[in-house]
């Protein structure tokens, strides 16, 4: 007897005829002689439009009521599905955030699953399925809490964990994993096998098939993933320990986020605290500061400080900078319209090379490089936004990747 | 400081902008040193949006997860008008089923509001609004139920009594209790105070203005209420004891039902349980069997029952009439487009020739009577649909409702 936890993503669950589609793997499963806890997302775009309810209310809309708002989306879609299993004589029940509970802490809109009651659940699926709204839980006040857009494979991988499953498997609208995005380069491929770093660095970046902090979450416990499409039989991608990988490969995927924009702070004073300094206020406006670069300038007393944000935070950022009063520099420049394009590999480190293949690669293409950003499997670069899909090509290409 | 309970109907939902015309009654009512339980309905068609999209699954949906789906229409509600509330700079939160609890007993979908926890919200409202949602519960298993439709009134009437309120609104899209439905019947004009009997007759004769239960449970605790627009500021509807009022016309008003179908039984034999045998197997169908006349017959050993369904159940009523064995009769006779218009006034006992003038008058319009029924406050008659609007408007002349 196996114990799989299955997640079902917003397009899975899209229409009533996908979600019909999702009753009939989870029977599949069940009649194999699996215990199945199935975890669901809003039916895509549910989410978006009770936000745009919000927003029609308030831009700040409050976010005790924004979570209790959202989590209506799971609610229904759990709803549903729990009916059409039992359309389909499979016993089956929807167990809300409440009914279990699911215990969380932090914030509002942005909490994290601390614990759950298994017990229930456990003596349920014994001969029928469980299914649990993702995204959302309670604080230990009994307020409705969510755990962040995409919180929903959040939620799987903390089910797989409390509930010490066998298995953990998000299905998802395509394939699997790929070494870039395959809808706008079709020379992407699917990725058979990756470890949680490599996927972790890939899903930051912008490969939209899992969310970040799941991933982090089944690194830290060691929980096996696979990612899969709901509408084909094809096997998927599978998420594990590095260790278990053999590297044929040094970079496993290109992965690139467009709508960035640069800014460089020139002639900071250099000494202790400053960057705390810029970033600070930053962090309080909630604007998400991406990659931070650090150059030594050339008269030594002075720095420059070059970051990425989000292109719509960007006349906000700047606007914050130059009323801080704690920071003396020269001036401010952007660039609003560039990409950041990164290599990605478990297998970089022990490869030389890699970083001059990918520099030479792309000048080959006559792209100008403005940052570089480095880590132990991740090589980003950011570039004007125009080449960002040559330059993934070229990548790929370099990389044996097509 | 007066505690009032405030509750809200879809249309007067409806809309984002609706929702913040309501957050401002409420923040009038608030402002004006009153306390606040304000009880919102989903906005309007997201209801029959979420049990179509149910029955797309299956005709038989189940009705455990049924009430979870269907519980999500108003707790969107409950966070949008809190979230505007806040905006208003109004201290203000949802408190979902779980939360207050609202205890209901009873089978899914049709449950019976039985007990809540006031003293929170008591706390609360002291300086804040509390936004419950209306048409729900949880049983003492800790399940979702609903408490059926347009049960959102009864949650209002029922909170009203368990917290002990001053006064429990109706905010509705009409000005109040019209004789007769303004739409259709242009003559029809609002009813400035009426009996919970009255009312009661008229709700369920098709008055949509508010549900039957709620003004029962209204009725049996003596809780006073108001039904008024949303959309004007104009005095609505005052229900109250019937002592309180003064009878100065003996019918209030004028109601009617279409959709309706008649069913004869000729010849059934006259003797002990002949009744319940018949109308047994049609409850268990869930039929709705609504006016039932018995007919003495001229053998004095057999009699003729009559009754009326919804136009929907006819056939259905009929197969299961025909294939019930322990009841013996001639044939079944039926005309499926009837409609049922009845006089409603607690002062029709104590006014003669009520009955005399009903009947005068249809017969000055050439319309011919196909049933009678009759109660203390109520006078129902068939007639050939085509001939509804005619009846009600001759109706209205002759009690001076006009």
């Amino acid at each position: 007897m196996v114990k799989k936890i299955l997640k079902f993503g917003g397009t899975s669950v899209g229409t009533i005829e996908r979600i019909k589609h999702v009753a009939n793997i989870i029977r599949k499963e069940h009649v194999s002689g699996n215990q199945i806890i199935a975890v669901v997302s809003a039916m895509s775009g549910k989410t978006n439009e009770l936000i745009e309810l919000s927003k029609e209310i308030s831009e700040k809309f409050e976010k005790r009521e924004l979570d209790v708002l959202l989590s209506t989306g799971e609610q229904v879609t759990s709803a549903l599905l729990c009916g059409a299993l039992i359309k389909l004589k499979i016993k089956a029940r929807s167990w809300l955030n409440w009914q279990i509970p699911i215990l969380t802490e932090g914030e509002h809109s942005n909490s994290r699953i601390v614990n759950m009651n298994v017990s229930k659940i456990n003596e349920f699926i014994k001969d029928g399925i469980a299914i649990v709204p993702g995204f959302q839980g309670i604080s230990k006040n009994g307020d409705v809490t969510t755990i962040g857009r995409g919180g929903s494979d959040a939620t799987a991988v903390a089910i797989a964990k409390l509930f010490d499953a066998d298995a953990c498997e998000i299905y998802t609208d395509v394939d699997g994993v790929f070494s870039s995005d395959p809808n706008n380069v079709p020379v992407a491929k699917k990725i058979d096998k990756i470890s949680y770093e490599e996927m972790l660095e890939l899903s930051s970046l912008g490969a939209k098939v899992m969310q970040s902090s799941a991933v982090q979450t089944a690194m830290i416990y060691d929980i096996p993933i696979e990612v899969r499409s709901t509408f084909t039989d094809r096997k998927g991608t599978r998420i594990f320990d590095q260790q278990n990988i053999d590297y044929t490969k040094s970079v496993t995927g290109v992965a690139y986020s467009k709508d960035d924009a640069k800014i460089t702070i020139i002639g900071v004073e250099d000494k202790p605290g400053v960057a705390a300094n810029i970033f600070e206020p930053l962090n309080e406006a909630q604007i998400n500061v991406d990659m931070v670069i650090q150059n030594i300038s050339s008269d030594q007393r002075t720095t420059d400080i070059t970051f990425t944000v989000k292109r719509n935070d960007l006349s906000k950022t700047t606007e914050i900078l130059k009323k801080n009063k704690k920071v003396k520099f020269n001036k401010i420049t952007n660039n609003d319209k560039v990409a950041k394009v990164s290599i990605v590999g478990a297998g970089m480190v022990s490869t030389p090379g890699v970083t001059f293949k990918m520099f030479k690669g792309l000048a080959e293409e006559k792209i100008n490089i403005l940052a570089i950003s480095t880590s132990e499997i991740k090589l980003s670069v950011i570039i004007d936004e125009p080449n960002t899909l040559k330059a993934v090509k070229k990548l790929h290409t370099i990389f044996n990747l097509d």
